[in-house]
């Protein structure tokens, strides 16, 4: 037996009801049980642990046991989308994030700026890590000098620090190309390489590029190159509305966020800065809900950059945060209320990791824990069970929102 | 993630033995944990009491978490057959969830009446949602004026609202017949397809079938037509003769049961009235035991129908009812009990759900729970896990009964 696909699960079932989904995804909350209190077990939690105690509690897996997920699979699966079955780029998910217009027919590429020695030998993959502020006008110079390569138009998105989007658009391209990022330091980077016949026009555009930027930006003594990543066209997926007959929006500060978001045809509330407090969004939260929504994302990103500094005091303080917040939350009166991770980011590790993730649902028919916390240890114990496939939470939500129909007469 | 298809899996594995599995569904078995009770934790039920106190216990779950099973994909699960693989068409579903006796040769039809212009256009394609009651008389209607198309014999059965089941009996009718509903409305529905050569006779079948509809009912300013939808014979799937090398026996009141088992090609006790009680049953039971059957599926229906009303008490006396007869069942000395139901339906919800089912395994090598108590909570924390799924049920009492050989020598 299968644990089937939602994609093709759901589209018969769903049913659009003006219930309201609430789903919280505090990014990155799981910690690592074991000899220290993880974030959530240090984090006073009143509210949350309130709310546990008439939920059910449950860790989930974002892809597979031992595999630890990335931001765009682990939202994937939360929103339901195996990301085994839907394999979704990160050059796309970053130009997304940005707020680039991709098109079905495009081939975005996440690119770092680099710092190559003379001999195009990489001396920091990274560039430094230099600031956002300091990496914007290199895209503006890639634009102006490039702009066209062969019969594809390419421009060029500042990201976060050493990061850019590449977006290009022309006929005949396939995402189908291998990173020219060899991943460590000292050599050059390598060739694109088209991984399907189709492929080799992109893989000849994307050398173009990055030889063009060195050109452009050779004179530095920093941030002189490209390495080019996640190169990748549009996957062939349904939307959300298409899956779940859902009308959904997107409350998120951050771009890839919101790239996922739009990937999945969400309504994203673009006006949501960047330096946005969790308050801020609880706002824009309050101002949406008499919208014709019926699933709420909400996207709180610190506990995950927290945890990747390996500073679990600040990330119980982000989740501590989020709790205090969580009375004006509930106020709105939403039918259902998820609260998880995308992944764990246990501070012990200062990165991603493949443990189940802290999950809480509530509902009317949630079928509620007896205890009153919410922590790894309650969650581990909790009627969700141990180690639930994350893409079953949205089926679970929209059965307690009553959205789906009967499987069989 | 994945599970393996018992169709694939038991059909090398499976061996005839002389031991006798007893399968017992009570249908809709599952409650909701929550403030409440549930039927099955109101009964005073001693003898599955002290049977759980020898049994293994799980909660299962009949095709994926959060998704609802009708009484055909919860049956079919239950007997090792994946609903989400094996894909019984719409029409069959209908037919088998209004009590029809659909035999394997017959075609099934899920149909609506809806409501045409004086042209033949859909105005409705549901003829405004019409009540219940409203719909069933045209079902009489269609009867007496139809009755039989060419050497075929039809039979109509009401549904809910707008639905109806018809069912087609006669030779060389093949289900693979496309819908006639256009799936919008301002057009006509559309001629039904045959999908392949030998569906042609059924697709005029059908069409006759419609035209004469119209016919009978175009007086009628609203649902004054009919379309057809889920047109669907018997799916083509191994018996259970094929699968698991057993000689089954149904003793089921209900005739959607006995549809299930005749299409899994069990042999089916039709001498049973629908208002047989358990203890009838019990009896067909005793006087079945010594022949050459080992798989005895007992179904035992008001538990379903008493949540469907939501009727804890009588829920429960039904359950307590049965807890009566296990005395006289286990006389008869099956090797391998197995209890179960093939989704929940509780009380308060009035209606199926998607909770996991509370299921016991009782063999002689089924790793007994250490508790004393038949019930969601014993079960959730049996050791037959929370969240089971119900295809793995055969198997387990395969196994328990030696009817399995090793995989891999």
């Amino acid at each position: 037996m299968h644990a089937p696909s939602n994609l093709t699960l759901l589209p018969p079932l769903a049913r659009q009801t003006d219930s309201k989904i609430l789903f919280v995804v505090l990014d990155g909350l799981g910690g690592v049980l074991g000899a220290e209190p993880t974030a959530l077990q240090r984090a006073a939690c009143p509210n949350l642990d309130a709310l546990a105690a008439e939920s059910a509690l449950g860790r989930t897996i974002p892809i597979a046991d031992g595999i630890t997920a990335g931001s765009g699979p682990g939202h994937f699966s939360l929103f339901g989308y195996d990301p085994v079955e839907v394999d979704v780029g990160r050059g796309l998910l970053e130009a997304l994030g940005l707020g680039v217009d991709v098109t079905g027919r495009d081939v975005a590429i996440r690119g770092n700026y680099c710092t190559l020695d003379a001999e195009g030998r990489l001396l920091d993959r990274r560039a430094g890590r230099m600031a956002t502020e300091l990496a914007a006008p290199l895209a503006d110079l890639l634009n102006e000098a490039i702009g066209r390569i062969e019969d594809v138009d390419v421009t060029v998105h500042a990201g976060l620090q050493y990061r850019f989007a590449a977006v290009f658009r022309g006929p005949g391209l396939d995402g189908h190309v291998a990173d020219t990022d060899p991943q460590v330091e000292g050599v050059p980077p390598v060739p694109a390489r088209a991984l399907v016949p189709e492929a080799s026009k992109m893989a000849r555009i994307a050398d173009a590029f990055a030889a063009a930027a060195r050109e452009v930006l050779g004179d530095r003594d920093a941030a002189n190159g490209v390495i080019l990543r996640g190169i990748s066209g549009r996957p062939s997926m349904p939307t959300y509305a298409e899956v779940a007959k859902l009308r959904p929006v997107c409350i998120a500060a951050y771009p890839a966020y919101r790239g996922v978001a739009h990937l999945l045809g969400m309504t994203v509330r673009d006006e949501i800065p960047s330096t946005a407090s969790i308050a801020d969004q609880v706002t824009v939260l309050e101002q949406t809900w008499k919208d014709e929504h019926d699933f709420y994302f909400l996207h709180v990103k610190k506990t995950d950059s927290h945890g990747e500094d390996g500073n679990e005091q600040a990330k119980a303080a982000v989740i501590e945060e989020f709790d205090a917040l969580l009375p004006r939350i509930r106020a709105l009166e939403p039918d259902v209320i998820v609260i998880t991770g995308d992944h764990s980011t246990p501070g012990p590790m200062a990165g991603h990791s493949w443990h189940p993730v802290p999950s809480l649902l509530w509902g009317p028919w949630s079928e509620p824990d007896a205890g009153s916390v919410f922590d790894e240890e309650a969650c581990h114990a909790g009627r969700l069970g141990a180690r639930l496939p994350a893409t079953a939470l949205l089926r679970l939500a929209l059965a307690n929102a009553d959205k789906l129909a009967k499987f069989g007469a």
